[in-house]
């Protein structure tokens, strides 16, 4: 194993302290990994919320809240404008959904005013740990955006090199993916593919090597490009970043790990001033946290950079 | 396990014994996978192509040609019009590729004097038996057609229907996949899905369940379904067949379960007069000896129909 999620704590640990603002935080889900990062020392949390509700939700998983600072506020909506204002002054180094709506928190994501954006689009970067792959793969778009453009897809790119680098891949390998290795003008996701390795190759997006496009074996799998004679491929078997043509074929690919292998994984939301944690309902306890140590080390990059 | 490639192999012993003609038979793996069959008692067959070299090939096999027929064409394209006419002439059962390019091997089935054209498209099944998933999944579309139209879905079920029920499912239940589960007009897939759905209420599509848009998690996962309190749905985490919106995801998807689980796998190629083995270099030994079996009982059901 070159990298696994062992490494991402290791380099939480080696980061300073980082802190999460928690928007509307009385979800148990929510407050067990950020109890567990605390306890991990991966990072401290601001809950803002209902505090009576915070309180009753963390008695009931043992939950001490010396040591949090909690900011009252009973309407979610409110709630969540002051928890992302929190990250937009830089008194929180990561955001994360508590129990609000996902449209209602991406609006506090997006606000003008208080929010993170930054001009780019936003995209969803997943981070898995998979039996037999030596790295972490770093899939993108499987959750945000539904049909990315070219232009979106650079955009995709560039929000995902930093999480790469926070995780230790200085030049990451990117496949753009799709059904077959070789362009076909019947195929728009082949087409595009190619034109991101010759952006790449001309020196229009940076901080990586990108070779598509590529099917799936010969992206993660070093055999299948030796079995198929793929030497003159720039990535044979060793992609560290997956782009999908789109949310389905992404979508479904992630569903599929998760439900079929015995992986470790962790999501973030990127594009934004500050890695923000967007975790679902049906997440893991331990998905949640490997999120959480995953925006801390994406934290830690971006104010590197 | 409700089923698996072990019932698979109790049905074909029950069959009548079946015969595959080889098209181009001089390939060692396809030889190797073809005395397997024979050796299991799965089906005979019509050895096709080189006869010189077949009898090289299988002699460094060590594979007995005792009791197999041969028949010598030197030359590619001759040879798998004679295989194909075998199975046109219902000589053979299923129809095999074997070393021949798959576009002149696909102009042998779809000959219009001795090929196995039915007027309706081709389409591609995969039959996937995982570890913790008590039944067998039959994937399709993830190798033929690349974006099935609405009317292609329709005949893409209507030849995975036969393969269901071969392998003992009665009345498959299809889950069209998507990133999500509801119908939003900004993505095709969950309109198609939902057309199809309604289809098959209105009796247009039978033989079959479906229900859809469908994740993944709710067509696989009983306990994803729950959890998302999907108790008002026809399928709750228990699809059979999971149709995919287009080749990229079928393909991506059906490479990251064989890239990545430890699985038994089959693949036919359907709505052709028999059932076609297309298997690739890539497959498995196990994968070809199942993807025999799998057109076996596929064969012995499509001449009850």
């Amino acid at each position: 194993m070159k990298q696994g999620f062992d490494d991402v704590m290791s380099k939480v640990q080696k980061c300073g302290r980082k802190t999460v603002a928690v928007s509307v935080a009385q979800d148990s889900a929510v407050l067990e990994a950020v109890k567990e990062a605390k306890a991990r020392g991966i990072a401290d949390a601001i809950l803002v919320g209902d505090e009576a509700k915070i309180r009753e939700v963390a008695a009931s998983i043992d939950m001490d809240l010396t040591g949090y600072e909690i900011i009252d506020e009973p309407d979610m909506i409110a709630a969540s404008l002051k928890a992302v204002k929190l990250a937009h002054d830089g008194r929180a180094d990561m955001y994360m959904k508590g129990l609000i709506e996902t449209k209602d928190f991406l609006k506090s994501v997006l606000d003008k005013e208080v929010g993170l954006r930054t001009g780019n689009p936003l995209s969803h970067v997943c981070v898995f740990e998979i039996p037999g792959i030596d790295r972490l793969l770093f899939l993108t778009d499987v959750a945000f955006m539904t049909y990315p453009t070219l232009e979106d897809k650079v955009h995709i790119i560039q929000n995902t090199i930093p999480v790469c680098n926070a995780c230790g891949v200085e030049m990451p390998k990117v496949a753009p993916l799709a059904a077959v290795e070789v362009v076909n003008p019947k195929m728009p996701a082949t087409v595009e593919a190619d034109q991101l390795t010759k952006m790449n190759e001309a020196g229009d997006i940076t901080g990586c090597i990108i070779d598509g496009p590529l099917s799936l074996d010969l992206a993660i799998d070093p055999e299948a490009a030796k079995h198929k004679g793929a030497t003159h491929r720039k990535i044979q078997g060793d992609a560290d970043v997956l782009l999908f043509p789109d949310i389905h074929a992404g979508n479904l690919v992630y569903k599929a790990i998760v439900h079929m292998v015995k992986m470790r994984n962790g999501c973030i939301l990127t594009g934004t001033k500050v890695p923000v944690i967007l975790t679902s309902r049906s997440d893991t306890f331990e998905t949640k946290v490997n999120s959480i140590a995953l925006a801390a080390v994406v934290a830690e990059e971006m104010k590197k950079g």
